[in-house]
């Protein structure tokens, strides 16, 4: 399974774009992010990648969880967001 | 339409609350966030809904759009969650 980490700084037309290519592959897409910036740089992927795949008669939806990350010894608790066709 | 409008400084226990309020009494909910602080509260709003209505059988899922709104003149992008039972 291949997890997307999504970054503050990521380009979210980029990451819609991996996104797609890995809905493609496997049917549905797993991203992660921490912090408010990377959280909401994965939304706009998101709305981003519905753009890319709605002409294949794709309507992607998406699940929101929280997950305990340990990162250099110390905890955080960033947000999965799991997509997929509805 | 009830339009839950979420801020940075949102509380998402608050904000999920009314938005299982909202969901029983019309089947779905729309929330607006503009900025990464407004939309990282909006998505831990969902993931802690999800529990709120998860007992009554219902599996939330969201679709983030982009929205364009004007603020004292000023147009600004936002973000749009639709969050419905799946």
């Amino acid at each position: 399974m291949e997890l997307l980490k999504v970054a503050t700084k990521s380009s979210p037309n980029k990451v819609a774009g991996a996104l797609a290519g890995v809905l493609r592959e496997q049917g549905y897409a797993e991203m992660q992010a921490i912090g408010a910036g990377a959280v909401n740089q994965s939304v706009k992927a998101i709305a981003i990648a519905r753009g890319f795949v709605a002409p294949s008669g794709l309507n992607l939806i998406c699940i929101p969880a929280f997950i305990d990350i340990e990162i250099a010894g110390e905890k955080r608790t960033g947000i999965k967001f799991i997509v997929k066709p509805k």
